[in-house]
């Protein structure tokens, strides 16, 4: 992509009302815009993450056994209303339409899955069963201030799996924790499993943490026995840690993701039942496991930036490469289009900064920006057909032969 | 994919309240669920074709020069005063969330793509430039009953273009009528460009009409001169051709897609201008263009099915070749397993009915679901090494050996 050519722009101003790192930085970097607290649009720069995190979250939840399907934003009160949650869940629109119908938005979908998954579910042999989606969610939340952290409206993968018992539940919840380690990890951040406040019939559900100085929650953390627990289920506050009796130490910490045992809170309220190889009608258990690809790019750039920009990690960045043209030099902009085309050739996503604007705006944009390789060429390099190399998150700078270059970054 | 396993199950069962016959095959063979009017959940084969047909979408937009953003379905009422549109658009769903403000789920996103590329538009220099989003529109539609034809949530294709002027933007809408007939044509949908009812700027919108008997729409057909016109622009229902004075016939047809020159209609209610070369402010010139990848789906459907069940193009299949097995005789099941791995291995799009039921109803199921290719193994071809392959859209009923299936398929 040409950088003259791309849509959003760099700018200096830092956003009026966005108090946290992550909506600074991928503003005034053109990667999202604000329409209004909590909502954002994704430019092109910012859709390319958000596609990849969600590539690499549906690559795992393939992995898992998990089917895609895709529910509705829209969904009827009376589904609602069936749960209780209605009135219970204070975050969710409610709106009416023709005919006086009501609806909510969906903030979360047990209450569409549950009664879909049984209309095709009879006997013990159509289960174990799983479908996720990837898909927008939306939530009244009182402050949205922090981000794509926090959004009124956001992206949401959210799987469902249904089961004959609560040891296949139980079985396929521990498979779960994996390959959401697998998706942070391939994302680039160090999650960390850890115990919260469960609900109705589970003691715990089970988060997954990322520490950080900007996070919102704090979690109790073991490093004796690796055991950690969100404040909110810790008791009297103790640093004692209740599984192996040493000392705790408390972290800052963003949630990326989190799953719960719900068993049979809503395949009750759903009257949903299967037949066992008896013939016998038996309660279906259920989980639910939730990652917000949008709150992951988020906490991406609260983890990985300095005081120059973001630092993306090869996996989500919009490119690879951001090729930079420093000058106005006929020949350096004529070999920079021939390596942008060499590269483009060969597969490599490039940026190719070929804006009229001075050195130093080049040099600032592309820190901001934050791709994992730079490459400048300037009448410097030139005449020895060299090319600077630097990574975003190295102060070292490579002299690379122009011709060696697009072999180094193909795989 | 095993059918066995396969989230999404055919029934005979017609659904109730279902007058179309895209969502009467759709969710006979458990492509799609209903939810309620107007709102379908996607099942794993109907969001494979949903995604097939979005990808297609995508890569004439790309080509035409749009690049791709993602801007929210939340939108604040503010942005809807300012084009009076708050009160205009009968089928704006509007709610209300925490601090009594007021949102609409959009409908279209004239009303915050306009600020949003004012945003990044000063000069003549930042023109012209065209983005696009493939994202989820709601209406409130007083009758939802067309299956995908007419949502109250539905997934849209829109792009919107800005000009310097109006010759640029003609010249613009003139190239997207060829993209707009590209992804028709790959859809598997002949699609006729027709004129339609413009609006406030300019005398006539395009529409893309796809003729077929189920349509809602009339179309004035002239095939002479070939300019068609919608019954609703036609003065004195008149069967002349206003352009060549032949004869004209009348069509029932579906629209599938349509363009705008909207020119200064939004960009005027935004105060959206640039500098010109000679430091003058100019009113930015705008177009719309939209298709609808879920009523495309739908449309395909209307288009292409028989008696039995759908047809689906290869462009658009969930998976291009259906494997049966026929009996219970072990040899059968170990060689279409085998064969099913091999499929896979080459690349090719396998769904595999694996099911312990009837050869009555495999059959049945495969002329529902309308995969191109059918492969079928049973005891009769087992000796010899064959498979029977049929086409959906042929009654032709070919013996391949079994060796030479794979290569068959592979491209």
């Amino acid at each position: 992509m040409k950088q003259s050519k791309l849509f959003g722009k760099t700018t200096k101003e830092i956003p009026k009302d966005e108090v946290s790192k992550n909506a600074e930085l991928l503003i005034r970097s053109g990667f999202v815009d604000k329409l209004m607290a909590g909502v954002y649009t994704y430019l092109p720069l910012g859709l390319r993450v958000l596609k990849k995190i969600q590539a690499i979250v549906r690559e795992e939840m393939e992995t898992l056994g998990g089917q895609e399907i895709y529910m509705p934003a829209l969904t009827p009160k009376d589904n609602w209303v069936k749960t209780s949650r209605w009135d219970e869940i204070d975050v969710l629109f409610k709106l009416q339409g023709t005919g006086d119908k009501e609806y909510a938005l969906g903030s979360t979908h047990e209450e569409i899955v549950t009664p879909l998954v049984k209309k095709f579910v009879n006997s013990y042999k159509d289960l174990p069963v799983a479908v996720y989606q990837i898909q927008d969610k939306f939530r009244d939340e009182a402050r949205a201030k922090s981000g794509l952290l926090r959004g009124r409206e956001f992206s949401m993968k959210d799987l469902y799996s249904f089961h004959r018992n609560e040891e296949d539940l139980a079985d396929f919840y521990e498979k779960s924790k994996q390959a959401y380690l697998n998706v942070f990890k391939r994302c680039g951040l160090d999650a960390h499993i850890v115990e919260a406040s469960g609900g109705v019939f589970s003691k715990f559900s089970h988060e997954f943490q990322v520490f950080t100085e900007s996070g919102e929650d704090k979690i109790y953390v073991c490093n004796s026995c690796g055991r950690h627990q969100n404040e909110e289920i810790v008791e009297n506050q103790t640093l004692k840690c209740p599984y192996c009796g040493n000392d705790r130490i408390i972290e800052k910490s963003i949630e990326v993701g989190n799953i719960f045992e719900l068993k049979t809170k809503f395949t009750t309220a759903f009257d949903f039942t299967y037949t066992d190889e008896a013939g016998k009608e038996q309660p279906v258990q259920m989980g639910c496991y939730g990652i917000g690809p949008s709150r992951v790019m988020g906490s991406v750039v609260e983890v990985h930036h300095d005081d120059k920009g973001m630092i993306w990690p090869e996996s989500m960045a919009p490119y690879q490469v951001h090729l930079v043209a420093l000058g106005d030099d006929e020949k350096v902009l004529a070999q920079a289009e021939s390596l942008y085309q060499e590269l483009i050739k060969s597969g490599v996503e490039t940026l190719f900064d070929d804006r009229e604007v001075q050195a130093g705006q080049k040099l600032n944009d592309a820190d901001l920006i934050g791709l994992p390789i730079r490459l400048i060429i300037s009448s410097k390099t030139l005449d020895k057909n060299f090319v600077e190399m630097k990574k975003r998150n190295s102060s070292e700078v490579e002299l690379i032969k122009i011709a060696k270059v697009s072999k180094l970054f193909t795989k």
